[in-house]
């Protein structure tokens, strides 16, 4: 079961820095990603789920993804204060979608997409996890109904 | 006018460390976009295009990013070392998309693309670059004719 | 000739995100290291000598580190939010130093130095730099008289 | 209670890539951190330390930095091949030291410190270590007697 309405959302600014940026001056692309990864965190964290609850209360390891994408649609570079919006675009059983848009002034410069599973721990030797099925309250949140 | 034939590949091991991962014990997944550039630019330096080359000689900024995806199909931990495989699947007039998977063992545990625009700067007084036409020379070795 | 008197300062604050983490839970030490070289350039900027300003009008082709190091005093994990104050503490010919501390709420978490040359292009056939003094006018900003 | 004498040691290359390097074209300085961090493991690792060990056998929860250093004494850029060696060169109670040195052909081009405590998991709301005495099991072979 899914919902396709648009659920919970968050908008914060930041920052491109010096460090971000690669040889051509403008960012390199996988700091996009973990601006995105930023982004769905701070973006729980203000609803009341930051990670540290996930764990403790909901026996989460993690919200580890399954897929993600991006298009780049202008350069940006060091000195750059980005707007970056996110939004629960899908909610399943054990996923759900977070659409990312990254805006300069009015410009967008940069959209994608991630679908992450609610995973819990596998006992064993090495580091491995599960999706599992999204607890209501937190499907209630990330539909937009917490 | 573009090629769909398969063109020039890449093959090499990389080793997880623990920087590379996060709080669950599985790699950080931007971490993984910057195995895909390592791995593309790894492939044209093996084919005499490094970028000091391709800067020096054919005028190019860059090589940034369009578009890129990818589907992350198992957990990768540090102490593992993965085998980063790449390959050329198309090249248009301007632009060339990389094909890259990564195996752990023989099992697939990352595939995605990286779609690549041919970049020229554009003066100005910040970092800028347009697309521009793939030099015939720089086509032929990613068409795998080089 | 050098200055012993405290220079330009800045106070930040930075928000500690999932990403920043390693498998222990804490944030892995060399973001750290970035986190000290944003906030030297956020006290640059803020002091009308951002990196573009640097370049286009100085001729400086960046403040590269000859010397830098960090005490780590308290774990620091995601969710934190920490005060990031940064301030120039020696001013000389062609280098300078500043000093970082961290804070989470009154604790102190981390405290270190940058040692920094102010350096132009040397031309030729891979990136090179070479120490130059330091311009008057940036050099009386650094001093906290600009 | 400390030792002096050199220790456990290893060497290994690393490819500096495009990503490494900032707006110029120089490697970003926080990256050798994350060198000198892979470095250690590597070296743990091929004493038959590798972290998942460490954790399982011996209770660890990881070996955080109390203290990192690096002077850099040349540039470095994508496409350069480094040798990284690193050597234990002090072991205390509960904490130890490794040195580092990456060269470029036969020059030196950044060298430096970690300073590393045993540490242990504190159970509690938050991800939180102290140091703890290291196991003999575990002196031994950082003292090269293993």
């Amino acid at each position: 079961m899914s919902s396709d309405r648009t659920g919970l959302g968050h908008t914060r600014t930041l920052d491109v820095f010096w460090g971000d940026c690669d040889a051509a001056g403008v960012v390199f692309y996988p700091r996009y990603y973990a601006w995105f990864d930023a982004s769905t965190h701070a973006m729980l964290t203000a609803a009341g789920l930051d990670h540290h609850t996930l764990r403790a209360r909901f026996g989460a390891l993690g919200t580890p993804l399954v897929q993600a994408s991006a298009r780049f649609l202008g350069p940006v570079t060091y000195g750059d204060r980005l707007r970056a919006e996110c939004v629960v675009t899908q909610v399943g059983t054990k996923s759900f979608t977070v659409q990312h848009r990254l805006h300069l002034g009015d410009s967008p410069v940069v959209e994608g997409e991630e679908v992450r599973v609610w995973a819990e721990a596998v006992p064993g030797d090495r580091p491995a996890m599960r999706a599992a099925p999204i607890p209501d309250a937190v499907r209630a949140v990330l539909e937009g109904r917490g």
